[in-house]
């Protein structure tokens, strides 16, 4: 649970685990043993103690956020033990929840733990923001900054099989393989900078990052050109405000869209995206890779890491 | 014509008179007195010698821009001596076009110098960034910067007809008190802070200025917020880039769109402009305010004196 609020990078020390034992379910509950948990770069402003888009999360109450698990006791009829089930409950190693608040999963389909990633959360925000927010369309260059993430993958690759030319960052040699593999443009942003790889201009900017990246993608690109604002990671963890780019002037002259999104918002287009992108991670088409901690008493450096840029693909705890 | 490019403010010293001959009118070409000559914040931008959206002013050449003038010999159909017309000659006393370069206009129906304000291109710009980049509807509120401009004073009039609430800044006590007498509340941003004057929130802020008064509004914008992303007159002097927004943040966590527009792309959008706009200035429900100077030799200083805020409404030159 959160125990303070990080000032800066988050800590271990600005977290708890605490034991509570759980009373049985009641009527309509299930209890739920988790076997992974997520953390997500979003949840950082939930730690602030300021409300943004969602609420806060209170000291001394735990994390919530996604989670799949296998139920243990039910008192929901549509639910049995040893159903594999994605719930809200967090960062916990059981808990209980209300039964019409748990989506019960497949495992022949695919491995649950892509409830939490490419099929998950991670995969409808790579998808939405291609498709609704940027409008991309066959031909054109995007370009995705933390493009070995659990988000910036996804995207990276669903570009690729919509006929985009795909450029795209990622902080370490190993990832910038990887994606390289995956038949994109790779750059390590530590090494080169973006201004540079990006010189032959972009039509679309996929923005994981903000700060120095969202700076350069403006220069990069073209007229009519589009910014799919889905995170600023490199952000999250400034205690002050730092001072957004110089060249936003180019906004007007090059005439830019820069659009931002929660995609908590539009859960109702989940169906249209299993139905695009199911098949392409089931044939093959869409890799994923995961970077699994083990302990819930690891959900603190987990967390942590997402901003050191620890993990390839989606971040998970497995715990039980 | 320019004589070198502006460092910083534009300088007397930048721009010279010179006197050259024209010839008499070829076949299809028509001779034309000026009377009007518009100057406008987005010549700055073509002074720099560096090409944007547009090519640049070459040294030694004239300014091209609006003007308004009468034809004083005609070798073209469709146009006779004493016609009105509205030209791209710019800068200059008389000079020739090609008579299908020419707008006539009819000056029983507007004064003749509208067609570089209320009823020209400041007036298209107003209207498509509201209806088009801003989608805006009646009953939000919308923040106008530069509203006492020829651009701000004709959106923030249209907005009001359109039944939002209107809020609009302006750099002078008298600036404010004719905003007001538009039935906008208005304030001084030399007096009060944006921040302050827009702690109730807005949907959608309308950008003539960018720098500070970019940065309150997007504290100030509402969930869903839009940005009309018009202009920024406060950077258009900056000689090296100056920071943007320190909380451009809000992009992603109250999901705005930010959108730059350059109305040179939109002119087959002028018949609906003035269908909608050009009964509400015939009627008088949309005031305008011209501040004109005499004499060629002051284009440059009625140039410079956009950017202090010399204008109230649209700045003209008189001439001939």
């Amino acid at each position: 649970m959160l125990a303070r609020h990080p000032q800066g990078a988050p800590q271990e020390s600005d977290f708890e685990v605490r034991d509570v034992p759980d009373r049985a379910p009641g009527d309509g509950e299930v209890s739920v043993r988790n076997v992974f948990v997520s953390v997500d770069p979003y949840m950082r402003g939930r730690m602030s103690g300021r409300r943004t888009y969602v609420d806060p999360y209170t000291l001394g109450e735990p994390i919530a956020g996604g989670a799949v698990g296998r139920v243990v006791e039910s008192r929901y009829d549509a639910l049995a033990e040893g159903d594999w089930v994605l719930s809200m409950l967090g960062w916990r190693e059981q808990g209980l929840a209300r039964g019409d608040s748990l989506h019960k999963l497949d495992p022949s389909l695919a491995p649950p733990s892509t409830a939490l990633g490419v099929l998950g959360m991670p995969g409808l925000t790579a998808w939405f923001g291609l498709v609704e927010i940027g409008e991309v369309k066959a031909g054109e260059t995007i370009y995705v900054s933390g493009a070995a993430g659990a988000v910036g993958s996804t995207a990276a690759q669903i570009a690729k099989l919509k006929e985009l030319h795909v450029v795209g960052s990622a902080g370490s040699a190993e990832k910038v393989e990887w994606l390289r593999s995956l038949g994109i443009e790779a750059f390590d942003y530590r090494e080169t900078p973006a201004k540079e790889a990006l010189a032959d201009g972009i039509d679309v900017y996929f923005d994981n990052v903000g700060g120095e990246q969202l700076e350069a993608a403006l220069t990069a690109l073209r007229p009519y050109g589009r910014v799919i604002a889905c995170g600023a990671i490199s952000r999250y963890n400034d205690e002050r405000p730092s001072p957004g780019p110089r060249n936003l002037g180019f906004m007007v002259t090059k005439r830019l869209r820069l659009q931002g999104y929660i995609i908590a918002d539009h859960w109702d287009r989940y169906p249209a995206f299993l139905a695009e992108v199911g098949p392409w991670v089931a044939g093959g088409k869409i890799a994923y890779r995961e970077t699994i901690l083990d302990g819930i008493e690891n959900a603190p450096v987990a967390f942590a890491g997402l901003f050191r840029g620890d993990n390839t693909g989606k971040m998970l705890v497995r715990v039980g």
